[in-house]
């Protein structure tokens, strides 16, 4: 049920061999740098494995994204995708395998085994959901497990699930499923809560159950579909039972930069690459903007980091 | 014709004589801080010498904020506005004329006597306009001399105007004189655009005449209204008038720390605010963002940096 992007499917006519600037990674940073670039009169071309607007389609509702007080992630991505594709083109399902450098000029290679040369880039493939990593979770994906809310709640109407971690975007999803009539379960790993004060004081107005300091240690079924969870209460050493349909797992997230082995970005230990200010790297000519570095995790900080990397590039290669 | 602002007499009703978090400043940067920093569940207040909505309210068109495609200044500005005041106060027409720092707490002094305490402050109070320091710049202000195009351009309607400055701000400025039926003529100090290139082409599209290389000497008139501007051309060293009923001036911004002068925070050579990333400056729970960091000039990055300074404020305050 995690939504089918047919990766390095896309349509790759009209990709030229050559950029000034390729941007790889259409959510709010590069769907952002797009547009700076283009207006700052660079020859720019956006790129992603899937869909234009990133994780950004997948947040049920956006209250925090200034200007816009309450809005669906879907719309939201739209409007992103509208905008940008007003200044340039964007190539969706297309997969960036490889980035390397030879002297002043990047090699892009896609899954297609096209390669691309540009004298600059702009990183921005943000994050990808991370796995929990325990028994169950692989055999019943597709099957009760799922890292989407708004791609599935559907098919959980009226049932009872969980939703594994209760940070921001677990709470989110909580929400997301309650008022879809899916009843929602809270299992979080720390000993308190984990979201922000907004959605702590709308997950007891909602009377959503919050369940802390459980470490999850199965998802189980009956081969087909799932019929239960079974998580340890860290305090007492209890194991516990919770019937459910469903599981959402929303335990963080894992930066995308398998493209980039062979090109010597420094990153941190987590796997998120170093900025400056400027979201210039150790690379020259190589940015990196939005989740991917570890600075952002929100997508008005994304759209803004975005611009910058822009106006950098447009900097590093028109005026020095 | 420089909106008047009733600088410090705003309404001073409502607000408390102590805060976790006191942002100065309602542009784009304080009013996302303000939006973020209630949803991570801390006191916080807005306070602005002027109206929420910063500079962008006198944007005639802004086209690269992402989401929204074309959007006059006056509009984004409201919803800015209206998204914040959903989540806590603004307090606007209040200046603060000093900020001190006593042991673990910031003291804010406005312009009414008030104090006001504070466990931490988000300084975000922009930049003005530069003036251009020539002659009958002064005498002719509201006479013919503005800062503003959205403010006054309705009075020159049929009418030929000068627009001092032609990097991305003049031209904009420009742009919305023509389609408002005023005839615009851009003088630039560089010998070359100083504008993007997407404003270059609608400037040739539109007809509209960039002096390059052209250094203002005076504005002139009658004594009661402006009837000419004097520029050198640089390139030959000769003076030349241009009949003219108004001058618009746009050379550029001066970063708002006229308060800092106690505080010892650190800043460049030109007056703007030195932050880290995190938007945290060398000052603790003393945080800039936005136009008066030196690091932004778009409103999409004063936006993000607004979000980043209250999640360290918030980091700061409450996880450590």
């Amino acid at each position: 049920m995690i939504p089918s992007f047919s990766l390095g499917k896309g349509e790759e006519s009209g990709l030229k061999d050559s950029y000034e600037l390729v941007i790889i990674g259409a959510g709010p940073a590069g769907l952002s740098a797009g547009i700076y670039a283009i207006r700052a009169g660079l020859d720019a071309v956006i790129i992603d494995k899937a869909l234009p607007g990133g994780l950004v389609a997948e947040d049920p509702i956006i209250e925090n994204y200034l200007g816009f007080e309450s809005i669906e992630g879907e719309k939201l991505a739209k409007y992103f995708r509208d905008h940008a594709s007003k200044y340039l083109k964007i190539f969706s399902n297309i997969e960036v395998t490889e980035i390397k450098k030879l002297k002043d000029e990047f090699i892009i290679s896609l899954s297609s085994g096209k390669t691309i040369k540009s004298r600059s880039v702009i990183f921005s493939t943000g994050t990808t959901h991370k796995k929990l990593n325990v028994k169950g979770e692989e055999e019943y994906l597709g099957k009760g497990v799922s890292y989407c809310v708004t791609c599935d709640a559907y098919f959980f109407k009226g049932k009872r699930v969980a939703v594994i971690g209760g940070g921001n975007s677990g709470a989110v999803a909580s929400l997301y499923l309650k008022s879809v009539g899916v009843t929602p379960i809270i299992v979080e790993f720390m000993p308190r809560y984990m979201c922000e004060k907004a959605y702590q004081d709308q997950i007891k107005k909602n009377g959503i159950e919050y369940i802390m300091n459980a470490q999850v240690m199965e998802i189980g079924g009956d081969g087909g579909k799932v019929k239960f969870l079974r998580y340890r209460d860290r305090s007492t050493g209890e194991e516990k039972l919770l019937d459910v349909d469903g599981v959402f797992i929303y335990v963080g997230l894992i930066p995308q930069t398998q493209s980039l082995k062979g090109l010597g970005v420094n990153m941190d230990q987590r796997g998120y690459i170093i900025t400056d200010k400027k979201c210039r790297t150790n690379i020259s000519n190589f940015y990196a903007a939005g989740d991917v570095t570890g600075d952002s995790g929100q997508i008005i900080i994304s759209a803004g980091q975005g611009a910058v990397a822009a106006l950098s590039a447009y900097e590093d290669l028109r005026l020095k």
